[in-house]
């Protein structure tokens, strides 16, 4: 009874709401970019695994693809052949962007990693080539640098949770781009090099003091005081545990893969924001309620969207065919224009 | 030479920019609830003392009302003949709204208070009427409840760091409207009945938590835990001081009328947002720029487009005369909606 008394005051955003938005500013920039007659884009999706999530997330990206425009072209793939297959969709002027579903040789990350590596600069829909890893963490925006027109792809995970703390207005458009989260102090509790490191990097180029916390110990990502420094920098805090950085945490983002771990509401800041980004709930639904602003329990839908965000920005990164004619510059524009903040 | 090379991150916001917004804002709403031949609203100012401050402002209110489609009439009275003054401007129907520039009777807060009372409700701009300060306090938004049609006027000061907050976007939209501030820590320093204090009680009635600080110690103001009350509860903070709240605050906000007084910019937390109202420059400025993510030097215009916005709001909430021909639903939506949130 008393429950109902007491007023609601966490927000709960489900990604469904986020991923709309996203989806929305896609088909509109895709019809910019693209002219009427344009054919839809294709994204090839390589599944060498049996692993039913990764099925289960191929379904749904289908969906979301032929919802909004694009041709999802499902490859299933022995492992042993799936660095031809690579090979010939980077070499195939139909296929628009590749993504493939890791992992696959488990618990050999540098297979893995050589997979990663064939997948073409230009069709590298997932932001998981060195070249597009390597503007991430040194906070490189573009891939043609001085020039600018053709902007680096981002880790769809990393980049669905930028986009959700841009939806939720953490990221304070009043602020300079690439500055938009000074004074915002965010703990990321995983540090994967797939999810929680790149993230802790991209959330501390953007100006935030980032506790980045797994089961090693705890290290601070800045751009240092005043946030002065071009990139972020790393330091341990040699003896700082979860408890310390909770109580000062405006943003706690989970994304440990286990059942186990939940986040200790009690240490979470009166009015946090939590957002939770593993397949497993990282935090007690009911208690963090009680205590958060806003409580976004996956991201799921926002990660997909971004999937085709990216891919709308490969095909405007993309040098148009030699000996075509030369391009209207209200087109030039559009594509380098397209998602140019984010 | 260096200090060239450090890219600038603090945005500096003048109150002139918010100003401008809030009076395209006021100027709209008034068309829309007035007819196109509505006579311009007329607002009477009183000026008892020679203060120079005073009559400086009251030029400056002169010009933005003139520029906005107001009269400004400015009537030079004798201390002793203000309250005949007062009332005949209360029974007068071409005056929509009363100001008066305190203070009057320096030292006595009381004959000051006894004028704040004799300035009919109705024509109340600057939200000193008793009944529109215990609505402030009590977070009671409206006149008449439960009907809700007709807004309470907030004081200027203290409105006019709300409207800064909304514009610098401290202001969540993303939350339910009068929890828009849960999980802001902000200072105010200056606790005086007219601005300071007032100023502590609307924003923890939004939902942040507020020290206020000023020469006798520190008080916070908060809705409690999960801002579960429906307006804010007062506790004294013993033994704390300022330099125990400012490395907590997201927001530090200076109102202090002297020209020593400087809040120790090293205590700042990195990226913070830093507010003066005070006529002084509660902040070192250079040094406040290297360690801020904003600074808001000073919110005197600010301060008068949200008197004409009161003036407005008195407009909207104004019966129509006995007698007169039913209101058309559009314009009766209009008055009720005006400036409906904050």
């Amino acid at each position: 009874m008393e429950a109902q008394q007491v007023p609601k005051t966490c927000k709960v955003i489900l990604s469904d709401t986020i991923a709309k938005k996203l989806l929305s500013e896609v088909r509109e920039t895709l019809a910019k970019i693209e002219g009427p007659n344009a054919s839809k884009p294709t994204l090839a999706a390589f599944l060498s695994t049996d692993d039913p999530a990764a099925l289960q997330y191929a379904e749904w990206s289908k969906r979301t693809c032929e919802e909004n425009g694009f041709n999802f072209d499902l490859r299933k793939v022995d492992k042993e052949n799936l660095e031809e297959g690579i090979i010939a969709a980077n070499n195939d002027d139909q296929v628009d962007g590749i993504l493939v579903y890791y992992p696959i040789w488990v618990g050999n990350h540098s297979q893995d990693k050589y997979i990663k590596e064939t997948v073409a600069l230009s069709k590298d829909v997932e932001g998981l080539c060195h070249t597009h890893l390597f503007n991430m963490y040194h906070n490189v925006r573009f891939l043609d640098p001085p020039t600018n027109l053709k902007k680096s792809i981002l880790p769809c995970t990393p980049l669905a949770i930028v986009k959700t703390l841009e939806y939720l207005q953490i990221y304070n458009p009043i602020l300079a781009y690439g500055n938009r989260l000074f004074g915002k102090t965010i703990t990321v509790i995983n540090r994967s090099e797939v999810n929680g490191r790149p993230l802790a990097a991209l959330l501390a180029n953007d100006g935030a003091t980032v506790y980045s916390v797994d089961i090693t110990g705890v290290q601070v990502f800045t751009r240092g005081e005043g946030i002065r420094q071009l990139r972020h920098q790393v330091h341990d805090k040699e003896g700082w545990e979860l408890k310390d950085v909770l109580p000062l945490s405006d943003v706690v983002i989970g994304g440990v893969p286990t059942e186990k771990f939940k986040v200790p509401t009690e240490l979470l800041r009166d009015g946090a924001v939590c957002i939770n980004f593993s397949s497993f709930k990282n935090f007690d639904g009911p208690a963090v309620k009680e205590k958060a602003s806003i409580y976004v329990p996956s991201i799921g839908k926002v990660t997909i969207a971004v999937l085709l965000r990216n891919l709308v920005r490969l095909i405007a990164n993309r040098p148009r065919p030699e000996g075509s004619a030369p391009e209207d510059p209200k087109d030039a524009k559009a594509r380098s224009e397209a998602f140019i903040e984010g």
